[in-house]
């Protein structure tokens, strides 16, 4: 009898368990559900009679290795900074791992030594890394399959609100992911290439140069561009391409006000503030403008930010609470663990709000010199506040993955993202079973 | 017969071995100075017969050793990361040692040990820092000294060219000191008080929060803050005080100028530019501009940070070269490497350019309740390309410094910095006698 070991319940880990629950029921294998709230394990398991929980300490290594060495497969959706450590006992101990996270330097090490134990490593196989990868590769074989040339490439994935929840929030947002990641998104330097140009944008533009993109039926988002594009020339073997650009969707208008806490300095994660305990969410926000003492920090923020004191960015920043004389309610923290704090009493999810998420795809190529032009898109919704769509799509492919290997399905070794299309063709076509359909548009 | 070991020989230890080689003809002394470069030792030590040149590997440990316990005191001229390694050796051998730069943590983990073996490491005692300390600390102890209450204290150093050198140079500047601090400056958060409140300025917004001040005599100045200005609340023992800053003069309209390199990204050390040895000054810029190949580069600059075509921003750009087909010149680099190089072209010194120093403190303070002020001011200017007001100011306080040490006058053991009065009194008198003099004007 196989058995499947997933370490780590949280939020991510809900669909992929309810999907393996089943798996186990039908092809008589077995679940181990482990995290550090042996609460939270149980809950995911639901009572299955196929699922067993049990609280998991990843610092415990012993465990981790008895753990490990019983397992045919583990799925890790622990931290990402802890994939290497389980990585490294699977290799071990020869059993196959799956991860939706990107491969790190510690990870991509490890690919020797798996080969040679004949272990597969799979990882950024959930949503973003993951369906992207995965819904790209497919149409990107497909052209090139055919003897087309492709010109460029640009790709969107964002994680939003469903049309109609919470439809007073003009910032259209929430955070249906890890809300540190939401904060901190886009520091560091951008990459891409436009019309052969190489481009580079730093974080004090980023949320500036936005543009924009319509999904008929969906409507509007802006996407900002994310860190390193170039990277996707390897990895999708794409060297010589004229564009290459992936970004992050948001509904028009949040990116401008955005970044006025980038330019406040106010997603900051360096240094510690001075005087938490007593601060309250104006004065957070006056600790970043001039001293005066006659003007309100509305009129100053206005000012110096180039606001219309009445216009959207204003309204938006006094919805989510920014100028209340509200204790924060940390004791210490940076600019960013702070706003991610203050942030977080407007943007966390309610039992009846729904998500959404939206992919997109542009892929430009010349058919002899023709110009041709496909549109893919894949847009999800969740069931409620738990069975979100992000939980879903994260989730539910590295689950496909995980059964595949059991199968035999997938005979691969070493460390691995899924483009290849042994992998991806399978996956991509149960998801579009359960209901996660890229739906492909020939627009030129 | 006393012997002082120089190890470093560039550019700002040029008036340092002009003064020691005086003092050791006087006091019959011997100097050593050692550098990298033998020619820049030798040319430095001007054929002085008290004066040996020598090649200096920081490198070669042995060397160093075998040249420091032959000395009775050790300056390190050396790039400040080389100070530490130095240091060590001198507490080791028990020679005293002293440097311009910034005390490391490394610097101080020596302090306990140095203490114990009798050895004084005296750092920050250049110009800034160095004068900087020396000038503040004389005038913040006069006034407490008098019962009286410092309120406020505010202190601006500049680096910049002497009124009538280049004069059509838009800028009124070039580089009299290390090209990539001047690049890199300002990265980081800055930090200060101002009015008992905490504020912070990211490096996004740090050139464009200056404060104008007027030195009769000499013009107007524009300064913008330094990093971390609340270190200096215990260096100085000003816990309490309303309000601190401390900050870097250039002339009114550069930093305005210097902030369109900050927003393109075009001072980010991070990461390494793709094509740098075919690229153009004028492609370098248009690397952080968007795709659009109907619009002239100087004016997608322009509407991209909101500039007048014909205004002086877009003068100086223009001026600098940053518009001109003329290849970088480099086979590789960050954006800030690139930007150094393309800079350089214009901003090096010309034998007949003068440079000038000009250092401002603001002390605010209450005598009983009457509000009192006093502006001290120092301003230097060189006396050619080579002999610069920056070379003298930061090598003769760390050079007077040492003829105190090896003539009994301070007796000091442990890591420091010139903050004592026995310390600072006789090497700002020093100064003074040698054209270097602190005014005082008590404005209220």
């Amino acid at each position: 009898m196989k058995l499947i070991l997933v370490l780590g319940a949280g939020r991510s880990a809900t669909s992929l368990i309810d999907y393996l629950i089943k798996q186990c029921s039908a092809n008589d294998w077995k679940l181990r559900v482990g995290d550090y709230s042996l609460d939270l394990a149980k809950n995911k398991c639901n009572g299955s009679e196929v699922a067993e929980a049990f609280q998991f300490d990843i610092n415990d290594h012993d465990q981790c290795v008895s753990e490990v060495e019983k397992a045919d497969i583990v799925i890790s959706m622990l931290p990402a900074n802890y994939h290497p450590l389980v990585a490294k006992v699977c290799v071990e101990k020869g059993v196959h791992m799956l991860t939706a996270s990107y491969v790190s330097n510690d990870m991509k090490a490890l690919d020797e030594e798996a080969k040679k134990k004949g272990v597969f490593l799979l990882n950024e196989c959930g949503l973003d890394p993951g369906i992207d990868h995965m819904s790209a590769m497919q149409v990107i074989d497909k052209i090139r399959g055919a003897g087309h040339k492709l010109t460029a490439f640009e790709s969107f994935t964002g994680g939003l609100l469903a049309p109609g929840t919470d439809d007073d929030n003009p910032w259209e947002y929430k955070f249906t992911w890890n809300p540190r990641n939401v904060v901190l998104a886009g520091q560091g330097i951008v990459k891409f290439i436009q019309e052969d140009k190489f481009k580079y944008i730093p974080y004090q533009k980023l949320f500036r140069r936005t543009e924009q993109v319509h999904i008929p039926g969906y409507g509007y988002f802006e996407g900002y561009a994310n860190r390193d594009s170039l990277k996707y020339l390897d990895v999708y073997g794409l060297r010589g391409i004229s564009t290459i650009y992936r970004g992050t969707f948001r509904r028009p208008g949040f990116c401008r006000t955005w970044d006025i806490f980038v330019q406040l300095g106010a997603t900051d994660d360096s240094y510690e503030m001075e005087g938490v305990s007593e601060m309250t969410h104006r004065e957070f926000l006056n600790s970043f403008l001039s001293y005066n003492p006659h003007d309100s920090v509305e009129l100053k923020l206005a000012h110096y930010m180039g606001l219309d004191l009445e216009g959207p960015e204003m309204h938006r920043m006094k919805w989510v609470g920014m100028f209340d004389k509200e204790p924060v309610g940390l004791d210490k923290g940076t600019p960013a663990q702070i706003l991610e704090h203050i942030l977080k009493k407007k943007w966390s999810l309610e039992p009846e709000d729904l998500d959404m998420i939206v992919m997109w795809h542009k892929f430009e190529y010349l058919e002899g010199d023709k110009k041709r032009e496909i549109h893919s898109t894949l847009v999800a919704i969740g069931d409620d506040s738990v069975q979100t769509a992000m939980a879903k799509t994260v989730g539910l492919p590295v689950a496909i993955a995980a059964k595949m290997v059991l199968k035999g399905e997938i005979k691969e070794t070493g460390v691995h993202i899924p483009i290849k299309k042994e992998i991806y063709d399978p996956i991509l076509k149960e998801l579009d079973e359960l209901g996660f359909e890229m739906s492909e548009k020939q627009v030129l």
